[in-house]
């Protein structure tokens, strides 16, 4: 396979020395890297195969929760923890409405530049496209770049309604989910299932009232779940992010869930989980490409006319499908 | 393959005895091949091999709209209206409130008994397991064995919420959708992309209230639509389905658009549309089987392993995955 090729903007792109000059931690070659597997390019098998040896060190944090509960803000904090800490950060914003994707408030996205001159933080929106409202499919692809590039923590932040919760739950080592009071959110959770995906839940805008109703009924409908012995029990901070109070609570957390994944083969199991889910995937899809070929008549196409014809059932035709692949 | 085996309550199945009954009009043996498919029995494959050289001559309408626009009374009228034109008439209910699968009013359900005795009309509730609300998995397989008994139209009734009408819009020839005044139904009809899919519009309750406000906006909103040349121009009938007024005029349009599909070539295309799919679907199934398969470790799982330790990646894992599985 050749090495070099035209990528965005008409540059010639030599996947070996962009992996190389990622790893060191030069911000364009991850944002080039993304690039070319956001756009499907025809380098983005070679891109994955040079990025599959310096892969699996990240943590990957999924950030959820319903518009309004300070998400935005709540990654800018712990952004800033994080980097306290020493850490090399990434960021995946997924949620259109998102400073970090360019769909918000001024104020938002001048406080965003806190971290946009440092060169250990990597902010990158990915637009939703393919999946409504949804993750993008170059998300799994783009958590490769970024852990490849040395990112000791990813967080990817979600628009949180509807599917995209639990698409981020499978993606994620640990998933965060984040509420604040005045917004029903508790019950709302429970109703979106996002009760079954939190590791860590996070109160905000725990200054306001109603905080500790949304704390108590959190815990109960918590207490409620059945869980085996051994496993991970969800803990619930409260912060006011726009102060940054109880965030540094949160990045300890975050450790703590971590070490306890890695120490009960959890990081393992979900990882691997994770990897079947996208291997599967691109194999689906490799297959619908091939089956659906638009330039010529394909075999399914041969094979739907005879059983609209009578001539054959789905079944046999799935079978006869199959075997002409193989062949 | 076998012919027989132990069916349901324990009973042999001959499938081609089934078959050749079910095609005379039989209606246990229709009730038991449609069982043998919705248990996904071991003898499916021989009931779809059975039934295909027998396929093909039903109209196939889909029943779409929202709760309370009358639904059920207009498919029981619909059926009266279907056999004074002498027509074999089946019906798959597969929305859990309909009074076809027996979760309504008592005075519906008895209203449909008008048809029960009926030999000429076959009546199935079927579960809509597998899809949240939409339409059962089985759903096709059972269109099959009506198609196959000999019914001139199969009448399929939606529960009409979220994506079930436009699968059964993937799935019928012909997709009538119900409005009614007073629930502002056209704006939300447009809202839940139903405009799209209606080959013919049904505004039932027609004596009361806004009825003609419905049929102005509707009028307006389908007015707006690009049709290329010679695309049909569904049409917008007005019923009280309750006294059976406008129902001839429903079966009279179902006629008509049955007539420009074969005409215009249509039909045969959205026929091996929807083949294409069904084979497409069963074959990524029969996939998905074979990688997951619960009892061993598959290939899957060991590749899934090797992405995780960074040995290869998802993509060059897919390919090997596919190969794995050719030989």
């Amino acid at each position: 396979m050749a090495s070099t090729a035209l990528g965005r903007r008409g540059r010639a792109a030599d996947v070996p020395a962009l992996v190389d000059r990622a790893r060191e931690g030069d911000p364009r070659s991850v944002a080039r890297l993304i690039s070319l597997v956001e756009d499907a390019s025809p380098l983005l098998r070679e891109v994955m195969a040079g990025l599959a040896p310096h892969a699996g060190a990240a943590h990957v944090v999924g950030i959820t929760g319903a518009p309004g509960v300070g998400k935005s803000t709540s990654t800018n904090a712990l952004v800033g923890a994080l980097r306290a800490q020493g850490k090399r950060v990434g960021v995946l914003a997924v949620d259109p409405s998102s400073p970090f994707s360019g769909g918000a408030l001024l104020g938002d996205r001048i406080r965003m530049q806190d971290h946009a001159l440092d060169r250990e933080v990597y902010i990158r929106s990915m637009a939703s496209r393919g999946h409504l409202g949804g993750l993008s499919w170059a998300t799994p692809q783009a958590l490769r770049v970024l852990d490849a590039a040395g990112c000791d923590v990813i967080l990817v932040e979600t628009v949180g309604v509807g599917q995209s919760e639990v698409e981020i739950a499978s993606m994620a080592d640990t998933t965060l989910v984040l509420l604040a009071p005045g917004m029903g959110d508790a019950v709302q959770a429970a109703k979106a299932g996002i009760l079954e995906v939190g590791d860590i839940y996070v109160i905000n805008k725990a200054d306001r009232d109603g905080a500790n109703q949304v704390r108590r009924e959190l815990r109960s409908m918590l207490a409620l779940a059945e869980r085996p012995a051994g496993a991970w029990k969800p803990p619930i901070v409260t912060t006011v992010a726009v102060k940054g109070e109880g965030t540094e609570d949160v990045a300890d957390e975050l450790d703590r869930h971590f070490i306890w994944l890695s120490e009960s083969g959890q990081l393992q199991a979900r990882r691997t989980r994770r990897a079947r889910d996208e291997i599967e995937a691109i194999a689906v899809t490799s297959l619908r490409e091939r089956w659906r070929d638009v330039h010529e008549r394909t075999e399914l196409d041969a094979l739907a006319e005879q059983v609209v014809a009578g001539d054959t059932d789905p079944y046999a035709a799935a079978d006869e499908l199959l075997e002409a692949y193989t062949d």
